[in-house]
């Protein structure tokens, strides 16, 4: 079975800033894309901001099975109307896996329904990320943790709902902690959020944040059906019950309800 | 200890309908806020959505404990800024109530990130609420079920991510069930949607609703301290462990991060 | 890829009381195993209380990938020791099918750390299953709900910890509603309660309870690896950071902790 | 209101270690109770291992609000029948907190249905707790993080089900991380698991870990009522709507169900 994915790079810093375009010559989006095609049964493409419908049109979307996401300086850019759509393909099943700055993009924050907040400091100190599950997809072929020379800190408190399962939690040399993996199931989508990523680090080139990526769209990849989620009116004479109307009503027979 | 109370209402049907505006001739806000000014430890007001803001400005949410939700209608008159900032109070622990019709409205799928879609009859049916937790604060008083003689139905599939705790599961003359009453935490903000409340039935006047409420507005009051959050740069001179910066940066000393 | 499941049947109604051998001749396990041969990715065997072990050796169990258990009238005599043994395999990410009155099987009640107790009625009258995810891979091939002319109804209060996730929800003839279907994750194992199945009547005969049970089976096969979960010592010397041992210590280097 | 608050003590190693009696001559338990006295609407017994029915009888849990659990090297001397009796208590609400080496207690792996296993050292390195919801009752008063500088270490992966919500996670000097507060209910019993409190250290003496515990006792005192979760029959007469039974039963009218 082969898993389509859809990387999706902001791609505003890679252009702009040259010490991210020597970490990242084709964009941020392209060396996580490389990442992913390591394993034969994906089929990866990759979508930037600048493209009609950010590269998200709904034909995309349709045969995406997975989609990562990746953005910092220009969430407020993205539009409503694709996020909307975005979302829309989660609930029915698309994956998602949102990467370190964006915690902060309109997409995490629509699914999370929380400010998604945290504390950061930039000073390329050393991570340490501890499995909590070792057994679990995502944290296969690990050892007790993965190190990363040079991160951008991440710290708690983490304005996150409750993750349905913590995967990772950061040490950081600064002294801090975070909930660094973490996911969630909302509708039938499944969602990860990993932490690192900082643009300024050659953090995607490395082999085990690849590694970690690819078990997150193993894992991501839709399962059971695409549930087109509606809100029916059932006909009194389709209740599978018998029953009579009574009392007063709103809607005429066959009408919608309000939206 | 009193408990703020504001009551939110949309309040349109009441003035269009006769049917409804017979029923509930001051509004139905006013009903909802009636029964809840029979527990003396409440201090209750009602706001609707002609008022300016809504009548959710920044001092009235501020010195709100529990904000209770009722639309139907027009779920897309309400301004985006006013969501917004409800939903700020959730996550800083004001407590919520969502009612009925309100599963559609924008701050309950706010808060969700799911489509809290259902499917719904309107037959004046009967409706028997279960108990799925009677130790549960918003079950005390009740016995094994409660029953409402007309209501609305909504049914399953209802598209809300797992509650924290199912309190009520419904049973419909009709054959179909819902999950009636569930509680959800989001930052600091407990949340609790109760299913019964449809316009053209006396809902808002029945005794066992009216402790429903009174016991979830009581559970929902905030505990704990407002935690005001936010994203925060921790510079390198503050790390709890002392390091020194290495490698590359985007920021500026006591720049904020991108949002 | 082949999935091992092992059914286990209690196996005394059967053997005990005509009309439970009338329905299942062979015992229910054998009707239970051979709803799910029916699909050729299975390899099925069954294992039942009177073998030694229950028929649950250490290398059976080693060698099962889903567990299903179906017990009523003995759990009392299952041995703590077997138990023990499948907590284990669970954890360790065997699947684990939780069949009816099961939920009163010292497995089952082990896992959720709870009562799991219910309000029950022998009346042979009419369930219907609603499905509450309709995405679910528990749920595909399913309409929106399906009926089971004749059951025992079980009611809440249901004695359980808040489900991962809630895949049907049951309307009883009688007036009563229960969580018929739900999921946990303990440990890597996936864990799904499934109410139908009491043995005076022909239920796991039924078409669709079969292929309930053939989803089941498919989606709580392992996924990641086996992870022998203990409580190691990690040595100072060991430690990811350099550090001196400091202070007073109970147990000398290399000793075992407590348990 | 009052609380009433049993504090548990295995008090074995006070007796037997002369180091630890020196930090805790009156034992681990009388230390965590002075503590916990500063507060004076709690009401503060001891209990220990050593007396009858471990000082746990039906009487004294009756009226027990919160109970607090510390033992170490003793697990296995706790009678499985107290246990069984602290496990119903729970379930009807007493709350539950379960301290440091308490990780491998019955009660507490009972009440979570996992190995609740974790890595460990005895280094007297710092440990720095970082509070992940600075709202969350249980975190008032406390800064952004606070710090021992004495302790063991506990380490990622903790054997335990998700956290309904994570209260602190540790950073530790020999770079370990460990989820170090955390809360679950079960039943409507409300349980903390507080990681701190090696008893070669003078753990209880601190001022933060007593603030801690006092918040804790205090969110964990019960609310709604006691709920004695059964099993009960509902006759065919009983039922909420008219049903005339059909089918084989195995029961008698009245009998009980098997359990």
């Amino acid at each position: 079975m082969s898993i389509n994915i859809t990387v999706w790079g902001e791609n505003v810093h890679e252009q702009k800033i040259p010490a991210v375009r020597e970490i990242y010559p084709d964009g941020m989006h392209e060396t996580i894309a490389a990442g992913l095609r390591q394993d034969p049964a994906f089929t990866v493409r990759t979508a930037t901001l600048q493209q009609p419908d950010h590269g998200l049109t709904q034909e995309i979307l349709e045969s995406t099975d997975v989609l990562t996401w990746w953005g910092h300086c220009a969430h407020g850019e993205v539009s409503d109307a694709i996020v909307d759509r975005v979302q829309e393909r989660v609930l029915q099943g698309m994956g998602l896996i949102v990467l370190h700055s964006g915690h902060y993009s309109k997409i995490f924050k629509r699914l999370m329904g929380t400010s998604c907040s945290l504390t950061w400091r930039e000073a390329g100190e050393k991570e340490r990320l501890w499995v909590c599950n070792p057994g679990h997809p995502i944290a296969q072929g690990l050892g007790a943790y993965f190190e990363l020379p040079n991160t951008e800190m991440y710290g708690e408190p983490f304005g996150i709902p409750t993750p349905d399962e913590q995967i990772f939690i950061s040490w950081f040399e600064g002294g801090e902690v975070f909930r660094s993996g973490a996911t969630w199931k909302r509708g039938n989508g499944k969602i990860f959020y990993f932490r690192p990523g900082h643009e300024t680090y050659p953090i995607y080139h490395n082999d085990t944040v690849k590694l970690v990526l690819k078990n997150a769209a193993r894992w991501a990849a839709p399962e059971g059906s695409r549930w087109i989620d509606s809100c029916p009116n059932v006909p009194v004479g389709k209740a599978p019950e018998k029953i009579v109307a009574k009392g007063g009503v709103l809607h005429q027979p066959g009408e919608a309800g309000f939206k």
